[in-house]
């Protein structure tokens, strides 16, 4: 009975039973996310969406994230679902590959922008979504992903379900209801990849999740084996799965341990060599217009993917590990202003991808790259990455964090509000009110 | 690019080229939902959701049928959509057995009841909204069907994304976004059968769909290929299906055509044991005292899933192949109100029932039924049901829906108010405004 094992140990579950190491990465993932959000909050689908639902929005009790708008805290939560997806610069969790802390900080955020919630029961219902919503994925990876799921939003709506239901101190009873109106909500097509529909997934997701728990608590029945049941969401959505997944280890094994934080807003393929051309600009301050030629060796995966060499759009240049070496080599970073149509364009950058070249090497792992720079002069600079930044082996430092939400931060805030928003993400379980967070994000 | 052929099809698709005997079904398939939708009004579910989800209602500018609050249109699309399945009532299509009015119908009226759309324009969107659901889910069955999936909720979305998408006058490439954007809200699963979570599912849908219509008009992207693609709706979520059924004989051939109205609300093994008892009332006028035996042979399907004798709840009524006949045999009818807890105890009901046995015989259909009634004398009356009402074959009459219809309104409405709203759905194609109907269903 994976489904009334998992509600009874979400609602007997005490934020002082939580160990500090998950406390503190729930910090970070809160760091990342909300710099996320804040990033893409300019983006189109954010005023289309605006334009398109705000006219049926409830009264405007709560806050988008970086948004100046008022909206109810259902939209609320699409809205902040998609603003921290949409660069796909959101956080990846190992074992299922899904981005998890959208869908369960974007209910959250909303929730606590419209009612009073303290800084410590938001971390902790943080804590658990994400835990339910990680360990759903674990249990149905990779059959449901491979079938073409795109599993952040379907396991996604479980963990705002979950976390909304926290705190709104539902029964077991309740919560299995929360999880089951979850459950047969869950939705989300890779199909969708390559539009506004892939950042739609991880918002609707916030939203319904955050439905279920509300529905559930006035006593909306669902089916009691909405995991396990023959016609439950394991057996419908993938061809196998592990349910023990769901429940081993609860309480003792986190899910946030393994998370991962992207250092680039671009396909992951790329990382290890974006990640070696800033290391080569940082110790060699390399001048641009003294690069003669850029050689990569990587492995064969990334030219599958990222083979793109003559392009002219900021969304081409994620697909590009030729545009990926060239920012980290002329910038020595490759944030979200690093894949705009300008970026794409600026002579200096577009000479040096023109200079690269890239060879498959079977011998060099997706984790690695091998990076041969030749100047001017003849010399050549070289650098092998092991592996890559941002993964489980080199997880970005908070101080990493702390340099990708402000880079993210001037798309939408000045810089003084982008360092108040950082401080109060760093100090959110002291704060007794986290609708303190949502408005200090808000434009001025 | 069915995705892309359907879309087209439904932007240019004028109302005159519609047949008649379609256009004359659609009004059967309005009559039969607009009555289970008042017939459903009453129910908790109704005030659980309005408890849940009211203080979340945007502009109060719509009105769903045969209740007295006001909500705002995609709120009120979720609520038709609950009245008009939670009794089971509704109809059915026999190319993949999809309750396919409900999402399509609930979203319109709540459309129609805050906008002014005239009868024409609404009973073209739903044609070609039931259209667009029915082929979809043809496509996909039955291996979609088996997998767990409640393909009312899962092709639900669709028909409500292009009837409202119809109605707000979408290009063809808003079409496709409309239908992409419904294709990554699919979801319901058949576990919640037995909970109110089965009602939410085309209620859901209905609210789904329509929001993805006015997302689409703004310009919320989506994959192109949503219903075709590698990773779209008939490959993830079907081991096998048929593209072809989507767009074969599109224009010519309408599956309101084969439309089905249960007679019974009740599972439809138990139709022609109930229809063959109701024969015997209507034909001999039998006083209930005087019934000394009951004798069925049915298909050994029943006694698999209605077997149930000794029961105390009026749900329980639904899965008893006896109650069905004593109702029948006692009341000459089997609507709503003879699956109460007061009809199952009622001693006139409970007398017949336990008089009566049951025989599964190979030989019997599951549309047939051959009942044996011994009188206190020692007199047997016989009848053999052939084939039960309901089916394409014996299709309730128009006078019989009018009675279905005025049998479930009396559950929420006054008879005089009944028979105004029936009229106005049989006129509905003469109104200038459908938002007349909706008002006319509102408990006065």
């Amino acid at each position: 009975m994976a489904t009334r094992a998992l509600a009874e140990w979400l609602v007997s579950q005490r934020f002082d039973d939580i160990p500090q190491d998950v406390r503190h990465e729930a910090l970070r993932a809160i760091v990342n996310i909300v710099g996320c959000a804040i990033g893409g909050s300019p983006h189109p689908a954010m005023d289309i969406t605006l334009r398109a639902l705000g006219p049926f929005s409830g009264p405007a009790t709560a806050q988008p994230l970086a948004r100046r708008e008022r909206v109810d805290p259902l939209l609320a939560s699409l809205l902040n679902g998609i603003s921290s997806h949409v660069y796909d610069y959101d956080d990846t969790t190992p074992g299922n590959y899904s981005h998890p802390s959208s869908p369960v900080a974007s209910a959250l955020f909303a929730y606590a922008s419209a009612k009073a919630v303290g800084g410590r029961d938001f971390v902790h219902a943080f804590i658990l979504g994400f835990e339910a919503e990680s360990r759903i994925g674990n249990a149905v990876y990779p059959a449901h992903y491979d079938a073409g799921w795109h599993i952040t939003g379907t396991a996604g709506v479980f963990g705002a379900a979950v976390a909304i239901g926290k705190l709104l101190g539902l029964s077991t009873q309740q919560m299995v209801w929360a999880i089951g109106l979850a459950a047969t909500q869950a939705a989300g097509l890779r199909e969708m990849f390559g539009s506004m529909g892939k950042a739609f997934h991880p918002g609707r997701s916030a939203q319904n999740g955050y439905a279920a728990a509300l529905l559930a608590r006035e006593g909306f029945t669902s089916g009691e084996r909405s995991l396990e049941g023959p016609r439950g969401f394991a057996a419908v959505t993938a061809s196998a799965f592990d349910l023990s997944k769901i429940t081993t280890g609860l309480g003792a094994d986190w899910d946030l341990r393994v998370n991962t934080y992207k250092p680039f807003p671009c396909g992951i393929v790329n990382h290890p060599t974006i990640d070696g051309c800033i290391q080569l600009h940082d110790e060699h301050h390399i001048a641009p217009d003294q690069i003669a030629a850029v050689r990569l060796r990587v492995a064969p995966l990334v030219l599958d993917l990222c083979n793109q060499q003559n392009i002219t759009k900021g969304l081409q240049g994620k697909f590009s590990v030729y545009h990926g070496a060239a920012v980290g080599l002329v910038r020595g970073k490759a944030g979200i202003q690093e894949y705009t149509d300008d970026a794409v364009n600026e002579p200096s950058i577009k000479r040096v991808r023109e200079r690269a070249t890239a060879t498959g090497d079977p011998s060099i792992t997706e984790d690695q790259a091998y990076i041969e720079v030749e100047l001017a002069g003849g010399q050549k600079l070289t650098k092998f990455v092991e592996a890559s930044l941002g993964n489980l082996n080199r997880p970005l430092s908070d101080r990493q964090l702390d340099a990708k939400f402000r880079d993210q931060g001037v798309l939408a805030l000045p810089v003084a509000q982008i360092d108040e928003v950082l401080d109060l993400c760093w100090r959110i379980t002291e704060l007794a009110n986290v609708g303190e967070l949502v408005l200090a994000s808000r434009p001025r």
